[in-house]
């Protein structure tokens, strides 16, 4: 029996990797400090929780599979606040942030065909975007620059006739980075001159720490058709359990190829989508006191990440990521060491190591994407942690 | 902007095809007798209710990729019930039975490949299979033969040397067949011959009335790494609105494969996970009486239909489906009469139409299929409109 193309060009996630080492570690007595995974430890709105309560129907039945009307109009009444309007028709709810990538990269890329993504990336885009066929073509980019893409020349390099859209994550994921709406719209206008869609993730929007207002390329005016944003409230709302997102266009013609994928897999969970549209409810000072949280937390590592010679880490705006070259041979090396052979009192730290988030063979072997997602004292010791074993894996390996 | 060959060959549900014409009905003040949704009136059993309402953690956090530890053990509990002995290795927990088909089609199918089914199939089978580029080869059924697919000859004579799997739902979705065990030995024996995935959709597995003790693929010896096992929570406990399924295989390949599709979305719902454990504690004594109110429903379609001159309908043995065959030219254009042109006191029915359950070009245009899936006094309404609508359609088409 043999197994597809497509699952075989697919990679175990750089985040999950290590996990076989760290259950080992952790058998062997030692304390992890987890910088790998993007989960907040940031309490979920308790609406979620009271609206799962009061849920009194006796048949947990099928949702629509376009997604419950109640969710869909909550959805729209976030982006008119924020400058977007929206109909119901513009809206697919979707089981997570994931579904829906997964659903537009299937309606829109074939065999042979090529979408452009800054590097590095999220790296589940390469398991939606393998099994599609087609291929990814990076847009290169260096930690000394603070993985800056945004400029017109790079992008229009990389297009060519195969190129089916280009995939943004705003604000970045792995790298922290977030664009000014002079560059929204200049990737925007690429899009429509080169008759492509924009797949815009923004699934971490309320986190910008420069006092910004919310951006969203569904503000932009101009090129409406060729604009899909892939969201949800697992990062907004803390909720990732929840499992709740959506695609949003207002390409009729790929909202209706894309309804297909919701009839085929028939709903989305009918409770999460209920708890979900409460969520909304939630007021700006739930996003104000987070997004101070996860400012306080940035600036620490970010801080302690200056004080390790060699590191080079441009202070990110936005996410809860950042990524960092160390002074180190190889992050994955680096990483197994760490949880096999270090520890300091007890204690070792884990990170995703950078190379996963690099289609480009080879780049970002020195590079570390840390998930800045816990309270001060876990990072600040998680980082003393990192300095203290950069130090000694040199010693031991030079 | 151009789309995907694929999801160009994915068509609409044939259970959601009439849905606008429907909205007109209601809106013009018709009352519709649905028999076109699989959708179960069962009560879930309050121990869903019971386990969510006792949730209480803070943050709703990703659940494991594979799955939660207590979903998969009181999966593993169910199975050893009924002769099937499964280790935590053998189960990855999937959003509703169709991420589980879907994750088993994107690991197995290539451009090129083929996968056979017994036609009429379940539709949405083939948006999983499209989405792959692999194609179905069918293997043909008659209604006045019950839909038999069980012979040896027939499925050899499908398999080509890009063959890569059996797809089988039994008990049987649209048509209700429930396989012997000699026939379900015979056909994992075709595969083990072959080389190829038997690939088993065995959601409906409570539902046979004939006192057959519940049967399950996973149940046969030799060839244990040829079966994967599709399940769901939706069908079993009325909890379609739950999203939670599973893949089961002892293939160690294969589920190491299709864990990088679990890892790429991340995780299933946590609060659906811990709820759909509690449900595997109700006792046999609900499949029971799920199992008697189901029989007595078919029991009354298949008497109400025996009645109808020119009805094509042999007595299904499971699952809560039937087919049959009508004495009129085409289904399509019935249901569309009957929503546009016909009531009886402001009452109409509609069914699914049997072209979209299958591959053949021109098969099941006289076909229909109906979901008993509501209470006798509605059944019997609806069959009554059936059989006026029938009469009255011929009279006016001819």
């Amino acid at each position: 029996m043999k197994f597809s193309s497509k699952v075989q060009r697919c990679f175990q996630s750089p985040m999950r990797k290590f996990h076989p080492y760290a259950v080992a570690a952790a058998a062997a007595g030692k304390t992890i400090y987890h910088l790998n995974i993007g989960q907040p430890d940031i309490e979920t709105p308790p609406a979620y929780f009271e609206a799962v309560r009061d849920f009194h129907q006796q048949v947990l039945a099928y949702a629509p599979s376009p997604g419950m009307p109640e969710l869909i109009d909550a959805i729209i009444g976030y982006y008119a606040k924020i400058g977007v309007p929206l109909t119901p028709d513009d809206v697919l709810i979707t089981t997570g942030g994931s579904e829906a990538l997964q659903f537009v990269c299937n309606c829109i890329l074939d065999d042979g065909d090529e979408i452009i993504l800054p590097e590095p990336f999220y790296s589940n885009y390469n398991t939606f975007i393998s099994s599609t066929g087609a291929a990814i073509h990076p847009i290169p980019t260096r930690p000394e620059d603070g993985y800056f893409y945004a400029d017109r020349d790079k992008i229009e390099a990389a297009i060519t006739p195969n190129t089916r859209a280009i995939l943004i994550t705003n604000p970045g994921n792995p790298t922290g980075t977030v664009l000014t709406r002079d560059q929204m719209q200049m990737i925007l206008d690429v899009c429509v001159k080169n008759d492509i869609f924009l797949i815009a993730d923004e699934v971490y929007r309320e986190f910008v720490y420069s006092g910004e207002p919310l951006a969203s390329f569904g503000q932009l005016s101009g090129g409406e058709e060729h604009v899909v944003l892939i969201d949800s409230v697992s990062k907004r709302f803390s909720a990732c359990g929840a499992r709740i997102g959506c695609i949003i266009s207002r390409n009729r013609e790929l909202m209706a190829q894309a309804l297909k994928y919701c009839q085929a897999r028939l709903s989305v969970a009918t409770l999460d989508q209920v708890a979900a549209a409460a969520l909304y409810s939630v007021g700006p000072e739930y996003f104000e006191a987070v997004r101070v949280e996860y400012k306080r937390r940035r600036d620490t590592v970010v801080r302690k990440l200056a004080e390790i010679p060699g590191v080079v880490c441009e202070c990110p705006k936005g996410a809860f990521y950042l990524m960092a070259a160390l002074p180190i041979d190889d992050a994955e090396t680096f990483q197994q060491w760490l949880l096999e052979e270090f520890d300091d009192n007890g204690d070792t730290v884990m990170f995703a190591a950078g190379g996963g988030f690099y289609q480009t063979e080879g780049r970002g072997r020195n590079e570390i994407r840390i998930a800045y997602v816990k309270e001060q004292h876990v990072l600040e010791r998680a980082i003393d942690l990192l300095a203290l074993g950069i130090r000694k894996y040199n010693e031991t390996h030079k």
